[in-house]
């Protein structure tokens, strides 16, 4: 039946987002999630989802709609990355300036926040929903469900189902539709540092922890009880360390013990965990036109990313943001142009950060780990302070400001190969401080002009 | 059930002709295609095929299995590119030496000669069977038929099913699977010049006819029956002339008189083919891996290209050839390392003529009409005069020989650059007999080695 509701598929962290902000703009909005209500039910989604790292986009988009304060006390700050060397030695390297952090949160209680929250403004909330598909030319949505199929036919649909969405399957399948998927040759797997015997911390809460070991790394990031939700990435096949070659606790021990032994130490689940957990594989999609008629595509259903850089809920969260901006513009009855405006002004954005993400994975675990990096980072840390309009570091464009991605991408590219001309000169380790810093932001304003 | 038969998805033409070659080989064949048997029922499939040009990778597939002699007289050589300008100017471009030329064949009798064969060799034709999932984890496969719902469990199962293959989804659900489907903007539609009222060709047969308009254009190709195929390619939308702007006879005239005057004198049923005759998308695909178990994609539902090379039918030819020679190689009973070989020596050449395919468009629908286009290919003529190993154009290295896509793309992109080098010279039109065609070689010898 046609009706004048407003549906969102997804339950997840940003269908329950963009239910929140379309509940504010007086909508009827009803949310389909496929899963069950984690609220009800005892849903298992552990062991394969990594935490999260919020940071200004998100909090931002939070603030928004009035929630930082409720999800602050989820978040766990970091203020940089712990790096970890093989012989147990380690290295801190801030984000930002001193009082810049990103935020560990784990998926599971931040999304029933959100749910909560929809629910509270009056959002439907359908679970055991599983969307089949949408086709194009009637308007008609249909759903298995428990109660059997049910077909709508609701005014606007949008697809916040995520990675694999169900609305884009049905533009696959329907309309002339760019679209890429690509899986990366490393897999992960979640593991736990849990807390130590008299409760504390293992290791110091407000760093990102990381392992990095060139082609292979673990990270860690702190949960509110004081355990650390660890992430092992590795090749699932074809190298000296990869997945493959991890059949049984031997295998698995000679490799922690060996790459990451101070962390094998405070993981007395690994064995346990490793073989029970499954190796989930990490894909990154792009794809276009977002809109099909009265559809949109909105989040990971549009641009999953890999996680290298922090920024897939951010980025999904800043998208509820925008795609706000433009209802309070245009009005909530010129869905059309409200669509149209919204994936032209985005999709550059989103091309941009999926590839930083992809860039990052590779900063992660190996350059991170040489100490020239750590001095690029001091160098580039000095010409912010010295310049703090003139040059402004990638990561901190991208995780500390709303600079649209494209133009942090943009002027990140033109920096780093100014920056690779620095660090070519061999001296450049006793030299760094004596370096002619205004020379740097000549040439980067030389460079930008053309 | 369980069998020993290796079936083949697509009756097609890629499927008839791998069902030949299996055949050949004694193995156990069935085919199964969703359309119905073009031979007892009366199908309609017109208005949407662009007539295909068979060049040497296709015909050295034909004759490798005894079938040259029987699709000759099917066939029509085109021995250049016609260029019809706008006042009905035409020039001559050839595509190689005197002797060499692509052959125009229509889509319909060639199928139905490469399935007969193919039952003649004992292969079981099963029409009407849409495949509508292969589970990769039992290695099952499901077909609706006319007497309902079948399983199979084949021992071998070749995709050969096309652009839409439903092999290739099943992939796209299931697997780690790398997979891009890209549209360009333009779309094409089916018309036709018929023969003239004496039973004649209306122009000459042994070219193919190109009106190249910049971002647009519209081609013939001959048939036996002495009618030409014409295909029109716009862009759907959002240029001065696309489909989308062409509403009613009267838009319709007004173009072709425009731009495509002489070939709008020889098309009385324009409009009545135009508002009849679907406008079709083109799709590029590229995937990978091509193999899942037992499982291989072959022809365009591994590399669904964009016509404007000639080479998607030639090259789906030369991947039966090759999948040929490795069975002969290891055995038909070594599939697993057949397929792997197969994909791994494959894909980089399917990547090659895609991107090639994708490139020639430009040159297709603007290039050649610029005078200098016509200079290029002469230049390049005679250095293929002069030097015949070590200076073949690309278009005859793609064209006229089997050398593998991706040496002649990388080859080609050498003699592009230095081309375009020798053209830059203000003089070029002048001078152009009193080149130094040693030190072009030279040059390109010099870049080869670098």
């Amino acid at each position: 039946m046609k009706n004048n509701e407003v549906t969102i598929l997804g339950a997840g962290l940003i269908g329950s987002l963009l239910a929140i902000y379309l509940k504010r703009q007086g909508l009827d909005i009803s949310v389909y999630d496929k899963r069950p209500d984690t609220r009800k039910t005892k849903y298992f989604e552990g062991g394969r989802s990594i935490n999260m790292a919020l940071s200004y986009r998100g909090w931002k988009s939070l603030e928004k709609v009035g929630l930082k304060d409720q999800v602050l006390p989820l978040a766990i700050p970091m203020y940089g990355r712990k790096i970890h060397d093989e012989h147990g030695g380690t290295t801190f390297i801030p984000y930002g300036k001193a009082d810049q952090a990103i935020y560990s949160i784990s998926r599971g209680k931040f999304n029933q926040l959100l749910v909560e929250e929809a629910e509270r403004l009056g959002a439907n909330m359908h679970f055991e929903h599983l969307c089949q598909q949408v086709d194009f030319r009637s308007g008609q949505i249909t759903f298995e469900s428990p109660e059997g199929e049910k077909k709508l036919e609701p005014q606007v649909i949008f697809g916040a189902d995520g990675a694999y969405s169900a609305l884009r399957m049905s533009m696959i399948r329907q309309i002339r539709f760019n679209y890429k998927q690509e899986y990366i040759s490393h897999g992960y797997k979640e593991l736990t540092i849990p807390a130590t015997a008299d409760g504390e911390f293992a290791m110091d809460p407000n760093a990102l922890h990381i392992w990095p070991r060139g082609k292979f790394m673990l990270i860690a990031l702190p949960n509110p009880d004081k355990s650390f939700t660890c992430t092992l990435f590795l090749p699932f096949e074809g190298t000296k360390v990869c997945f493959d070659k991890i059949q049984d606790e031997r295998d698995l021990e000679s490799i922690f013990r060996n790459y990451f032994d101070d962390a094998y130490h405070l993981m007395p689940d690994l064995k346990q965990e490793f073989f029970r957990n499954p190796t989930s594989a990490l894909i990154n999609i792009e794809c276009y036109p977002w809109v099909q008629g009265n559809s949109l595509l909105i989040g990971d259903a549009s641009h999953a990313m890999v996680p290298f850089y922090g920024q897939g809920m951010n980025c999904g969260f800043e998208d509820c943001f925008i795609l706000n901006e433009l209802i309070e513009k245009y009005g909530d009855s010129a869905w059309n142009l409200v669509f149209e405006k919204f994936q032209k002004k985005r999709k550059p954005d989103t091309d941009a950060i999926c590839q930083l993400a992809m860039e990052n994975f590779i900063e992660m675990r190996d350059s991170v780990a040489d100490p020239k990096f750590l001095l690029r980072k001091k160098i580039e840390a000095k010409l912010y302070d010295l310049y703090p309009k003139e040059w402004i570091p990638l990561y901190t464009m991208v995780t500390f400001s709303d600079m649209s991605y494209s133009e942090a991408y943009a002027q990140g590219k033109l920096q780093e190969a100014i920056m690779d001309k620095v660090m070519a000169d061999p001296l450049i380790t006793e030299n760094w401080n004596k370096l002619d810093y205004e020379d740097i932001i000549n040439q980067m304003e030389t460079a930008k002009a053309v």
